[in-house]
This record gives C-alpha cells, structure tokens and sequence, in this order.
C-alpha cells in the first residue's frame, strides 16, 4: 500500500502551502531563522508546532509531545567581536547576522542554535555586492588578518561553514547572497551564466523568464546557493545520468584569497590537461571563493512517465533498479525506499519497499523506455502502478518540506541525523547490512535506522540512510558522535564513499583522510598553499 | 549518395584483414614499425604501397606516385646514450627500441622517422613487469639523474611521448607495456580491473573471454593503451554520453615519482573534495605513473538501430545533431561529416553532408530512440536510409586503418594532419568558417581543409578538422608549423579549446597555456612540486 499520493496525515507535512510556490516571494526582506530551517515566516505557529509534535511523537513512538522553545536571538550571548569594521564595505554584526552565520544546519548545529550555543559566531558578515566589493573584502582580511569563510546558504551538513579562525586572529564570513542573478541565458546552446549566491528558487525564477529551468533539486535547494551547490559536489534531482552539479557545469569563475580571477572557457567538454573546473569542485571553499558559472540549463520536460513500484523486500528493489541501469534504461527518477522508511515517511505501511520511477525529457519519446523499466521491475517481483507525476511530485514536496520536520523533532527531544555513501552493486547488500547495524548499535533498542537508494549508476547504487532516536538531551552531542563514528566507520571499513554528496567539511575529516589517497592529499594541500598561502579560506576544511 | 557501406577503392584502405580480428594476434613477438604506425608485419607490400599511392595521387591531384622508402633502422645514427646500465633491470637501448620510442606519431614524427631523424631517442627503455620492477626503474632514474617519459603505445600526436632530458643528465622511457593484464572482472557491477599497459585489442581479447568489452575506440585503438588513455583523456566510441575515457573510470592506482602509491577507492560515484582521479585523468604522465584502473565494462550490444542520413549542407546537418542532443536522444554514433571530406574519404560524392547514426544498448529498447532521431533528421531535411550496422562497421574498420594511409601520404610526399576542438552550438557555425578559413590560407590553393563532428552534446559539439596538401619536401616543419600556429590561433580566437581529446603534449601548449586559468596553473605546478621535486617525470609537458 503506498501512500505517496494521499494527503499526509501529518500536518508539518501538508500545512503549508507548496514550498516551491512560496519561496520565490521576495528574498530580500524576509529573515532566515537564526537556529534553525528556512525563514521565519515559513515556520510553524506554536499551534501547528504542537499540533506536529503530538502527531509525531504518536508515529514515533517517542520524543516530546510538548515541544521545547528556542531560545529567542535577543537572549543570545555571543562572543564579542575581535575585529573592528573599517567603513566602505559591506559587513555587518549585528547579533542575527553573526548567530544566522555561525555554522551550518547539521542536527548538532541545529540543537546547539536552539539552546543558543554560536560556538564560531563569525566576527563580521560581508555581502559583497559584486566581484570589486570582494576583492576589497579579501584585501581587508588579509590586512587584519581574519580568516574567511565563503558561505552560500549556509546550509552544511558537515560543518563546512563553521566560522573558525584557525590559527587567525578573527573569522569573516564572506557570504555571497548578494550576487544572486541570471546574468544570461543562451538559448541556442541551453546554457546560463548564473551568479554563485542564487538560491535554488531564486535562480529557478530568472530561469523561467526564460523559459529554461536547471532542474537541479538538492534537498536544501530553498536556500542553498549555485555557488554552494559547486563548491560541495552536491547531488540533486536526476537519479542517473547528470546525478552531481558537477555534470552541469561549462565553465566556473572564481576569486582567489589573494585576488586572483580564475575563471575556465565556456566549453561542452575538453581533454586539456586536468580540469580546472574539477579541481573547484568539491574544493569547498578552500581554494577560491567561487563567484558565477555558466551552467547547462532545460526548458521544462516535454516528455514524462512514472509510477510507483512496490517490492517485497529492498534487496529485490535494489535488484530490479541494478537491471534498469545496467541495460541503458536512465530514468530521471528512480529512488528506492526500504519498508521501514516507506512507513516512517508514510509514504507506505511498512510491508513493501516502493520505488519511485520517474522518467522524462526535453522531446525524446520515454514511453519504450518507462514500460521497459516497468517489465523489469515485473521480472523482479514488482507491482507496477502507474501514475501520472502525481506521486514524484508529492514525493518532492514532502523532500523539500523534510528539514522543517527536522526543527520540530529537535524541538521534541528527538535525534535526527542523514549520511550517505556510494558503493559498487556486488557489495550493496553486505554493505547496508553493516552500516544499519553498527549505526542501530550505536543508537539503542529505540532507535530508528533506514534506507534508501538515492541516484544509480551502472555499476553501484547511493545508499542513503536516516535515524531517529530519542535524544539523551543534554548529552546530545557525545551521543551524535558516537552514532556517527559507528556509521562512518562501518562505511569507511564495508568499502563505501564517506560521501555521496554531502561533502567533507569538518565532520567527514577523520574517514576522508582514510578515503583520500596520500599523494593526493600531498598534491591538494600543495595547491592550496599556492594559491592561498596564508591559509585564509575556510581554514580546517578538507585540509589543515 | 552515401558510400559508406560499399568497397574502397583504395586497396590501403581493404587490402589488410579486418583490424579488429588481424591486432589480437601474439603482440609480444611482433615488431613495431621504427617511423610509422602499427606493426612492422600488417605494413603494405612495395607492390601494394605502389598500388595504394597511384590511386591516392589520382584522388587527391598531388602526392608522388612514385613512393619514397624509409630509412632503414639499420641505418639509422643515434646519439651515444649518455647513461650506464645497471643490472637486474628491465632496461633495453638497441637501436630498433630507442628509436622507436623516441617520439610520438604525429605527422612530424612520421616524416621525421620515415627519414630516420630520431631527436629524442632515450638513453634507455625500461619495461617493468611489476609494480617493484617499476619502482626500482623510478630508483635508479633519480640516482643517475634522469628525467622518466611514462608510455604506453606511444601513439601521441602532440609530442607528448618524446624522450627529452629537460634539465636532466639524460632520460629513460618507462614502457608500460608489459604491464597488459585484465586482472578482475566485476560481473555483478560490470566493472573490471586493467593494467595501464593493455592495448585496446588486448584487453578486448581478455574482457571477451568474460563475456565483456570496454568498448573504447579511439583511433589509435590498435596500439594505444588504457593508461594512455587516462593520462590523454581520449576520447573513444560513444559521440554521446560517456564520450572520454574519463567517464569509465572507478578508480585509478599510480606510483609518484618518489614512490608513493596514489590509489583511489573504487566508487560508482564520489562528493568527497575535488576528484583524486580528476587530477590524474589528462595529467599526461607528469604527476604519477597510471599502472591499472579500474573501469567501467559492458556486455555485447544487444540492441542496435542505425543508419545514414545525408543533408544538403553541414550547417543542416548540424542542426539535425543538435535536435537530437537537446531532446534527450542519446545516438552511440553520431558523427556528422561535411561534403569535401565525404568525397576525400570515398564515403560519398562530395554533394551531401552526412550524419552516421547509430544506436545501441545492453538491453534498453533503442528502435523509438532511432525513430525519434530520424524523425529529427527529416524535419531539418535529411535523407534517411537505415542500415543494420554495415555502415558504422565499415566506418570503424575505415577509421581504425586510416594511420597507415598516413604513413603512405607521408612516403607520397603529402602532408596530412588532423586537429579537433570543442564549442558550443551557438558559436559552432561562425567558428568552423575561421578555423577552417585559417587553415586553408596558411595551407595555399592546393590544400584541402575538411571537418566532421566527432562528439555532440546538448550544449554543444566537437569539430574535427582534417588537412591534406602537398607537402614542402625538405621544409615539412615549417609548413607544419605555420599552418598549425594558423588553426590552433584560430581556434583559440573563436573562442574553442585547444583539444578535445588528443591532449595537450608539447604541440599545443602555447595554446593551453592561453586556455588555461592562471592560478589553476599556479596550482597545478605546485602539485607537481609536492609529487615530483625533481621535476623528473615527463618534463616540458602541461607545465614547466
């Protein structure tokens, strides 16, 4: 029984109206919350707050009905700042800025924003409003001598945005919101020239004007940025084929610590030497900070089929979704969720894992393509139901909405955390095997671990797990880290990627060091030094 | 009138056995040709070279038909080597071996070869058999001070392979070719571990008895290696999709100048921190030496539609090509190749552009792909005549044999050479007429400038030029020369890369270093440093 179709009966889930409609309001004005997800006027009233709270902790099983209070940003005491502000440039500290900046949006970044704990509360924000305002920015720090954090949305996972010093005398952050338009469009080739710091909706909006999308939906897209997106490799809306942002990419510009303008020819492919765009992604932020690129765009599919298909178990999914891949079949949609998610996210009731299939193009006939997916799954076990995008979409409102969710369970007392890895097809089974039970290990008998394949390719799937536990509140951060050295760990040993496409940032260091081959290592902090030999950006990042 | 499928009359081009089935013959007692492509016994007879240069001269209007004949090795004087022997390892320096790694074969190569002008010859060749063989070889070179030229086959046609000291008392090419094992086939994942020195027919021999092919076709495919591949970013059998070899690959292994072993973790699909591989991928042996991979293997083709669709002009035909990218059409080949060089290559009459489409897959129906496509074709006034696969096998074989037709033009007196960029579709139109009118000024009235596209992609394409003129005799690197400093200054100019997928090597780095971001330079040359601090590993190639 899948319920991906039917109206949740969550009202976190369903009160708001669609994210993607409401987002694109007017940016400028709104205020983000200082601790948690989104702006303020998306969040909940203490009324559906509660509302949720009961309704989730009813599901769950545990975690506070009677959901905590943040504390407000007005009682929030924040380090003074260690730098004084020249005037002429775009910076700002007032105690919003300087709690909204001090780290990302991991779980431990959002209970620690909610009890008002800004560890690395930044010494100044500057918002450059073009490439001249930040040169002077760089020009400034390196005079004072303050380390700089470029920051997107903010919106890490891993701690990649943590304003830290280093062995700096302060820490700037360098956001790059300002620079949020679509500089052009070129219709002939599909691509745009798009400033880093445009939002998921931001940059979807200009793009429409156009009639061109970028189709390209992490689950941060309300506010992470282009520019973010580059920067960390993330992952976003094909399941196959184009999975990464960095299959998006012609060509990236960047500014580096010392000045610098990098900047690539706008080419469809090369065989020049290494890529110079390959070496900006993932690069987080350590190497340059990364200001526009010209990116691969759509206009909106032309062509689409999909269904939902339910499997006895999700090693027979897993099967079915490795006979799709491997015979050419690339649907834009292709997620497997295990039982125990599918009732979790009651997107079903917990007897079968679903998977959603989706296909689409911008012309190209995908009929031949969806009913050979649809046999194979058939060939499977599966039970095929087809609909009409009704269930992709749902699916996609719920994901997008999921982060929300997550303030709410933090406020109940409930740890909520998300990794993910990638791992060749002939040790998927033992892999997820392992992870599940050394993370249930680390969680106790309450906890709740699940699954799901989020992108496949020919030859390895992305597994991607979620827990919940009841938090030992209080306690929350030794017990986070137990449960993520469990799960890394388990990764690292079972043979998978420390990421798919969360990146590295400061949590994933202590596995990625393992990951990374030595030389490599070598060779990377070589060109850091180079290019940024005081080891101004982003200090403790990937390197350091 | 489309050709394509029908006997050339040119015996060079039919007279051998087909290549795929004649090059998986017993590689190792089989001598390479000193000066010019493949081996000494698939080269013409006097009679047939006779034969093939009176039909090339009548089909051309110049060219000897009267062929010169090379200098043999025998003849040839070589500079003493400079270095001593040392024993227990893997070294060789008689005269067949130093002159035939010597260089590359690009044109200048072969002329110079042909003539028995071996600039470069290297002091010695080692051709390890392991991985401690090979780091004993790396030893040695830095106890006596030698600078070590990575290759493979040796094809390079951008002076990529020439043994020159830089700085160094002398230099040793390290062969990989004993290295020539696939040595794990992933069936489960498709997926197969390879050494660097396998050629392509020996690793189709091998991944044939499994069952598998790479199905990677560059034309150097006889006698390039896939750790050439790696290090040249080649580009190979699709037009679409995994167009370079960089798309293949799960993870590299390779040894450091110093000794270290850089291996990156098998994945299907990595976000942690810029790509290990990237940086390798395209590195052209200055940063480690590639010794196996492990990469991405298919099944045979199990499904296949195809055909040929002729256009009144290249621009049409283009269009055609670009419908079928941005639509989501993905052709296996989809080469589109203009009227002059459609007669040049006997595959037509010289009135029609033509479009080779095909279209295959390990499963996935192809038949409403193809349709699809065709349907395209007509709308942009395509003639379309669909052919079961004769036309792209008899274009394969024609493709695979065409350096030996180089190596008779060059006896002929003719100076041919072929050069390839990258633009996007918006640009393509006005960026073929100024490279292609570059080139034919600087080559005089006699010469012929054609193009074909190699690679499509929805943002753009990848033009591939082909020169034929009389050659200078006595004064063929000055031709050469200005008729290269033409094409490739054009092609920076209009905005191109400098290559698609034939590299960068010594030829084209006054180009790539205008192409080429400054501080990814920077970066790139302090890598180089961390790895290499002698500099010892292929100097005066991408950097220094």
């Amino acid at each position: 029984m899948s319920g991906l179709d039917r109206a949740s009966p969550l009202p976190v889930l369903t009160g708001a109206a669609p994210l993607l409609e409401r987002a694109v309001g007017c940016p400028s004005v709104r205020r983000r919350s200082h601790w948690g997800w989104g702006y303020e006027d998306e969040r909940p009233s203490l009324g559906e707050l509660r509302a949720a709270a009961a309704g989730l902790a009813a599901h769950l099983g545990f975690g506070s009905a009677e959901p905590a209070q943040p504390m407000p940003v007005e009682a929030v005491e924040l380090p003074a700042p260690r730098v004084a502000l020249p005037p002429g440039l775009p910076l700002a500290r007032d105690a919003h800025t300087r709690a909204l900046h001090a780290h990302g949006r991991s779980y431990l970044d959002v209970v620690r924003g909610f009890r008002g704990e800004f560890r690395h509360a930044p010494d100044a924000v500057a918002t450059p409003r073009d490439e001249g305002e930040l040169r002077a920015v760089l020009e400034w720090a390196a005079g004072a001598d303050l380390a700089v954090i470029p920051a997107g949305g903010g919106t890490s996972v891993v701690g990649g945005v943590d304003a830290r010093p280093g062995r700096h005398a302060g820490a700037v952050t360098l956001s790059l919101r300002a620079l949020d338009r679509v500089l052009d469009v070129d219709h002939v080739s599909r691509a745009a020239r798009i400033q880093a710091g445009a939002t998921g909706p931001e940059l979807e909006r200009q793009l429409a004007a156009h009639g061109m999308t970028l189709r390209f939906y992490p689950q941060s897209f309300e506010l992470s940025t282009l520019g973010g997106w580059l920067a960390t490799r993330a992952g976003g809306h094909f399941a196959t084929g184009p999975t990464h942002v960095d299959d998006l990419v012609e060509s990236i510009r960047a500014i580096t610590a010392t000045g610098a303008t990098w900047e690539s020819r706008r080419l469809p492919a090369s065989g020049a030497g290494p890529s110079p765009d390959r070496m900006l992604l993932g690069s987080e932020g350590t190497l340059a900070v990364i200001t526009e690129a010209w990116v691969r765009v759509l206009p909106r599919a032309a062509e689409r089929r999909g269904g939902a298909v339910e499997f006895a178990s999700f090693a027979a999914g897993a099967a079915a979704v490795r006979a799709i891949v491997q015979e050419g079949v690339r649907p834009a949609n292709c997620r497997l969720i295990d039982p125990r998610e599918a009732a979790l996210t009651l997107a079903g009731d917990g007897t079968a894992a679903l998977l959603v299939l989706g296909f689409e193009s911008s012309g190209a006939p995908v009929a031949e393509q969806f009913d050979r997916a649809a046999a194979l799954c058939r060939e499977h076990g599966g039970a095929v139901r087809e609909g009409r995008g009704g269930a992709a979409a749902s699916w996609r409102q719920a994901f997008l909405r999921a982060p929300y969710v997550r303030d709410t369970l933090v406020a109940m007392g409930v740890l909520t955390e998300t990794f993910e890895s990638a791992i060749t097809w002939e040790r998927l089974d033992a892999f997820v095997e392992e992870v599940t039970g050394a993370t249930r290990a680390a969680l106790g008998p309450e906890g709740l671990v699940t699954v799901r394949l989020t992108h496949a390719y020919p030859d390895g799937a992305a597994p991607y797990f979620t827990v919940v536990a009841p938090a030992r509140r209080g306690d929350e951060e030794e017990q986070w880290l137990a449960v993520k050295r469990a799960a890394a760990g388990a990764i690292i040993v079972a043979g998978g990627g420390i990421t798919h496409h969360h990146a590295i940032g400061r949590d994933h260091r202590p596995w990625y060091d393992r990951q990374r081959p030595e030389p490599f290592a070598a060779a990377l902090r070589a060109a850091k030094s180079a290019l940024d030999p005081d080891g101004r950006l982003n200090p403790g990042v990937l390197l350091g």
